[in-house]
């Protein structure tokens, strides 16, 4: 009902969803399709409550909802809002329930509000980011585009790149792929931005096996995956010298195997530049373009009670 | 054609407005019905134009025209848009007409800004709240809520408690239920906060019975109605000691008659405790509910020109 | 594809152009019409990304997508929001592009910033506004207005006065009328805010009479166009002395020809004062009004790839 955690999504609970996102894609690529898929949906009423402003996210959601036929209602900074003030984030939650949308998309600055807001709500809440915890429709679409270029989601080796650390894309991924067997993650950081030992205690019990290192090189050559983020410059001691070394650019492209993939959540800034992009392995735009699909279809299963 | 006022209401339109909200909200359960709403008003054009933010109004009024089929045009803090700043209220106005709207909501800071909004307006304007002045589909959510339970809105006795001085509910509840015959309100506040003279008048003039206290505890036992708003503590001298007096919680439910309940404009803050909450007379969360049909009706009204 | 200047527009483009926002205006009067332009692009999907806020020209253009059956999601100030900082503005655009937008409307603050954004689209894009530089779609609404009413667009007295030299209203008008034979443009304003030297070299390049002075009253009365900007006040030495001058009120209406119009892109400050309002002469609310039919005719001609 509610879409918190990918913790919640199973081998087969995502298997028909990835169908069904392929599905949707496909549709969407004609004018009969559209017709089709705005039909599904059709004067349902969607409420997009941004307790932290989030311009992609928000954007994708509100297209996604519409491409289904359906009408959405904005709150782009609840957080900065006066009525909102001095209420408890439940009784907020209650009312937006009473008023009776068929759907909440939310997003929050603060790690767990979100499970605080399904837990008085009657009507389901797909999360848009909680804080410092979970983005799980980044995650999904992440490893739907890996499951739509490689037809499979196991016996993939896959780096991680970037600011482990604060990222919470990352968390997200590492779980999802852990689900499935004969996976091997490659996480690559400076020391100073290691991703978490939650995250690793958590790939252990699941069998799932990697490394660490900050040679980027050592595994560029093994990857099928190669999954960059954002470093923070300003949490680096040395953000220059540091900070080059994690930069995905033409010299990189050499040793990246012809059949991998460039992923990124965007946005970038200069971690992979600019002449990667025409690239046949750069893939985070069509990771972008899959947002759209992935959200039409979460939306979908959420409203038709299948997920 | 415009909502400004309470005022403007007569017996016979209230009438009728209600029997239309009930209609609203029992057609709203089902699917059939929320079809034939949304059939209701489709294609017509909503702006939204709110010169002081308010989360809360605005989302259901948004939603209640969405629900009729409409479309929404929001203009979010009209006050610190920088390309009304400098142009009079009134070429505002115009040019929001010029842009052939089928219906304005408007709020605003300025107490009267409604009324000359209107005056420039050949489309119809409905209040979102007018300053310090009234906000109407507050009070007739308000008024509608214990039609719907009492079966009527004569012979009431209605506690109305909280801040009396500032709040504009207050005001405007008094005004629609000095309509009725052989209702009496009781006015519970600290003397600080007392109701305003203006109020007291009206009401001698409709002949309708009230009366001052600041003893919470000699006048809940007699009430059909309770209707609690919030205190701002900023206000007064001794906050702690003159609030604790003014908290609605399980020693208060022990006073309150059976068949009584208790409203609450939302958001509320510590003056009703959240235990409160599960308690068959705790009526606040119907209320804000009431608010979408209420305002679904009253869109509907004023486009088919019934009001 | 794109309409990001007027230099695109040709005579015979402009004509067919006109023709349909004629033919949307007299539809728009009757349901029916109504109806029938609500179906042209119903379900299309437009973006409304400003990166400068700007109230009027959203909300036209917001209308005008939905009075044409579309739906539309709103980003009111991008410059602001923190998800697009430190992204280039190619990223943004590219983002909102794989997102399958059917169509963007984009205002920027910097000068330039629509023609990198339309480098990098696939999906059609409206200037909203470029910095200092182009608001095509308010010189098209001006001169649409003007051949309304005249009937023609040649052989016309046109009269621009107020703020000549940062108003990029009068650049885009000028190039307009350029554009047809037997035009004259008197620029009227005092010598701090002449018109600029690029404007006056097009017209001579395309033989267009045109004359400057500081002396209103000269002018006025052989003028069946008279323009009128606002005058930042704040910009010249004597701002009463010279802010008098170049006032419109009744003194200056007995100087005006009977057949005359007066325009003005609104908002007006107090550069033409309201008692002009009610003179059958004063052209600046219809003008506004047309604003929203010439949007919904070069949307749906966007859309449809007539333009």
């Amino acid at each position: 009902m509610n879409v918190l955690s990918v913790d919640q999504f199973s081998k087969e609970t995502l298997d028909k969803l990835f169908i069904k996102v392929s599905d949707f894609k496909q549709k969407y690529q004609t004018k009969e399709g559209r017709d089709h898929l705005f039909r599904l949906q059709f004067g349902k009423q969607m409420c997009s409550f941004f307790f932290e402003p989030s311009t992609r996210t928000r954007i994708s959601f509100e297209l996604a909802a519409r491409r289904l036929g359906m009408g959405v209602v904005t709150v782009e900074d609840a957080k900065n809002s006066s009525t909102v003030k001095g209420e408890t984030l439940e009784d907020t939650i209650k009312i937006v329930n009473l008023y009776n949308f068929d759907l909440v998309v939310m997003r929050h600055n603060e790690t767990g509000s979100l499970a605080r807001a399904a837990q008085v709500s009657k009507i389901p809440i797909i999360s848009g980011g909680d804080g410092k915890g979970e983005h799980p429709t980044q995650a999904l679409l992440d490893v739907f585009t890996i499951w739509e270029r490689f037809g499979r989601l196991d016996n993939l080796n896959v780096t991680i790149g970037g600011d482990l650390a604060n990222g919470r894309t990352v968390r997200s991924l590492a779980n999802l792929l852990s689900i499935y067997d004969g996976n091997t993650i490659n996480f690559v950081s400076s020391p100073q931005l290691k991703v978490g030992d939650d995250v690793k205690e958590k790939l252990k019990q699941d069998g799932t096996g990697f490394k660490e290192t900050d040679n980027v090189d050592s595994v560029l050559g093994e990857s099928d995956v190669i999954y960059w983020t954002r470093i923070q410059k300003e949490r680096m001691e040395n953000p220059e010298e540091i900070g080059a070394k994690y930069v995905i650019d033409q010299s990189k492209l050499k040793i990246i195997p012809e059949d991998a993939i460039i992923m990124h959540p965007l946005p970038r800034v200069d971690e992979i530049t600019t002449d990667v992009d025409n690239d046949k392995r750069a893939y985070y735009f069509q990771q972008a373009e899959n947002g759209l699909y992935l959200r039409m279809a979460l939306i979908d299963s959420v409203l038709n009670g299948e997920i």
